[in-house]
């Protein structure tokens, strides 16, 4: 991996504590590097959290591992008819293990586990869930609580549900509990809160065990309350010492708040995105909700799909085993990003960033104001980037410093390369404000 | 196909002429045969629209007619990754040739109708549709037309969703058209109508080109209104000679309702049950309006089993020679009923049924009073039918006369024994109301 500095004179001071003449000195020659890049016609794209192509080939067997013959599931149902609404014993077998939960608390469902999170709140509004006196949606006004910087599919369900947000911040032990807890006591509106509790996105952060326990085992002043707990990430480690995320479910029924917990999961980042297999795992009470409901959707999952997944990992361990095959191939691109904002950001006062230990995102904060226009200034050198504001709800970052980096899907060169004119827009970005400030 | 008279002494008269002491003598000696049935352990089921093993095996090809390597659509979209909200240009071109319509005007689904029939309700009621001053679920009341006999999951989802039906009688044409038009002229509260309109479930009748062009152009006094046209069975032929069904969507469009007609269609019953593909045409704007939603729902269809599906029929033409194939194991099933119920009940005054030229059902309808108890009869004797009452709303058939019959699932040797059965059960019951009344 070539790294090697912009500035050939080495890293720089901090740029907060230039003086005026060195700023516009410095923002010429900036302004200079960018003008080069752009006229390289650079057409990257850091956007979105989506696989490559060497990621989904890991799992291209998945394309042809059955025989013309083969529709019998190991306990013998024909795959390709009508039934078993809540998935195939070894689908839920694989998903129980993942989720450190019970077969019978998991119901299978489509390629999409972000549509059995709007179902799921979709049928609150609609129908209030185990101990709602009643619909969500009769209630004069429902909140949700959203970690922030966080995931923009989240919030978009709640806009689209009409469910008000209220941002929290997070640091790396999940969200400001101090903040919840004095939030969910008072306030019966509250219904809910979204958690990416593992590797999260953007931060990469995972919830720690006093988290975990603080969220199971909270008063919150709605008696219906539920846990959104998006665990896309639980098994996309970087590293060799995965991260040890607590067992909400557990701690929930510990608490004696075991419907508390919806926990999801999804196999779009493990085999294919488009055509995965995703999961809910709760109680007893709420897998008899989710199932009252998917009756009226539907006759059944795709089986096949699922008989295609369970031949492909045979149990947990398999889907372990896979999983270190993606790590090997995300870890360099996480690293050239992480190497060149060191490189061209450290100490310059001007941008921090996490140090994800798994997932799919790294999260940037710039100086305050920024995050807009850095995001303009790399779209017109070429580097398309998740639109700033995104990782708050209604799109609205109040501080304007976060950035979202995607660096999964592009190539490790162009991952490279986009970075090097992030971390320039930054540069330039922040010594235009300090000159105008 | 053997087909034996259970009474020798041939054809008996129209029961309902017949004198008390003759009653009771055919009374004793259909329970004797009842009770000789009863004995001989019988476990047949006939309750629900289920291809059968043969029907699937046509279909087999789809689980191995991909290479590990063959991830790329003709229009070289890698389909195992996010992204394609409407389904591959391929796949909707195909839906659309099967509905008669643009391909812009297809949103592709997962593996069921259902499930986008009840979203469609279900967003409706959330948000409304194009034309709509408000959310249906925020009005004071919403009711839809259910044409009687019909399927019960339409009625399920209207029960889920908070709506109130309306029963309106059937006949060979489709609905009955003098009544459709006078409920929906004045009662604003009237949203919508479910309609099967090819091969019906469960009567197998088809709309007229008249009933067709009523639908269309009446006056609704709701603004909003919309025809959920479930046309399950469209390609579902029995016999050489198709019926032709009028196509809804230019109907409307002529008559300036052109939003009216939300059309949908599945392979359910083309491929596999569970592992098919499902598709909504309409038109642009209820097209806009489905994607708006299921933006917030998904990122994305399953487009690898899209692509088995194009790869396996290529075009249209190849699911209508398909189509061939299922007939050619279906047709017996349903003559073998039929001969049995004009074997066992013609001229006998307890029973009628239709003669389906197309889809899964035959509708029989027995003495008023008695749908209950000749399944419940049946059921002693070791055959299973769908529920009486299911046909109606909220599972009450005012007069307790409709039988649902779905031949396909089981041998033709077993859909000959379940009939024999059931029209012993028919007879036995008239019998024992006869005496009684």
């Amino acid at each position: 991996m070539e790294v090697t500095h912009e500035h050939e004179d080495g890293p720089m001071a901090d740029l907060t504590t230039l003086a005026k003449n060195e700023l516009e000195t410095l923002r010429s020659e900036l302004q200079q590097t960018f003008d080069e890049k752009k006229a390289q016609g650079l057409a990257l794209d850091m956007t979105r959290g989506k696989p490559c192509s060497e990621q989904l080939d890991l799992s291209n067997d998945l394309l042809a591992n059955l025989d013309k013959n083969e529709f019998s599931s190991p306990g013998g149902v024909d795959c390709r008819n009508y039934g078993g609404l809540d998935g195939l014993p070894e689908m839920k077998q694989i998903f129980a293990d993942l989720l450190g939960v019970a077969p019978e608390q998991v119901v299978v469902g489509g390629n999409s586990s972000l549509a059995m999170m709007q179902n799921a709140v979709s049928c609150a509004m609609s129908h209030g869930v185990p101990g709602s006196a009643k619909p969500w949606g009769k209630e004069e006004k429902v909140t949700f609580l959203c970690p922030v910087p966080g995931y923009d599919r989240h919030f978009t369900i709640c806009s689209h549900a009409g469910i008000d947000m209220i941002a929290v911040p997070t640091d790396e032990n999940g969200p400001d509990m101090d903040k919840v807890e004095s939030l969910v006591k008072d306030d019966a509106t509250i219904k809910g809160i979204w958690i990416v509790p593992k590797y999260a996105n953007p931060t990469g952060n995972t919830c720690s065990d006093e988290t975990v326990d603080r969220l199971a085992g909270m008063k919150t002043a709605a008696p219906d309350f539920r846990i959104l707990w998006d665990n896309a990430y639980a098994v996309h480690h970087l590293t060799d010492s995965p991260d040890q995320l607590k067992n909400l479910y557990d701690a929930c029924a510990a608490a004696g708040h075991s419907d508390r917990a919806l926990m999801f999961c999804s196999f779009s980042k493990v085999t294919f995105a488009g055509a995965g297999v995703s999961a809910v795992a709760a109680s007893d009470a709420n897998v008899e909700w989710v199932k009252s409901h998917l009756f009226v959707q539907t006759i059944g999952p795709d089986k096949v799909n699922q008989l295609r997944h369970i031949k492909f990992f045979k149990n947990f361990a398999g889907v372990e085993a896979h999983m270190k095959k993606h790590a090997g191939i995300l870890k360099p691109k996480f690293d050239a990003v992480l190497a060149i904002l060191d490189e061209e950001l450290s100490g310059k006062g001007v941008a921090t960033w996490t140090t994800p230990r798994g997932g799919y995102f790294i999260s940037l904060d710039v100086m305050h104001g920024c995050a807009k226009a850095v995001v303009a200034r790399a779209a017109d050198a070429g580097v398309k980037l998740t639109k700033a504001g995104a990782t708050f709800p209604r799109g609205e970052d109040p501080s304007d410093c976060n950035i979202r980096l995607a660096p999964t899907f592009p190539s490790t060169d162009d991952v490279l390369a986009a970075t090097r004119v992030v971390a320039l827009c930054i540069q330039l970005v922040a010594v235009e404000k300090l000159l105008a400030g």
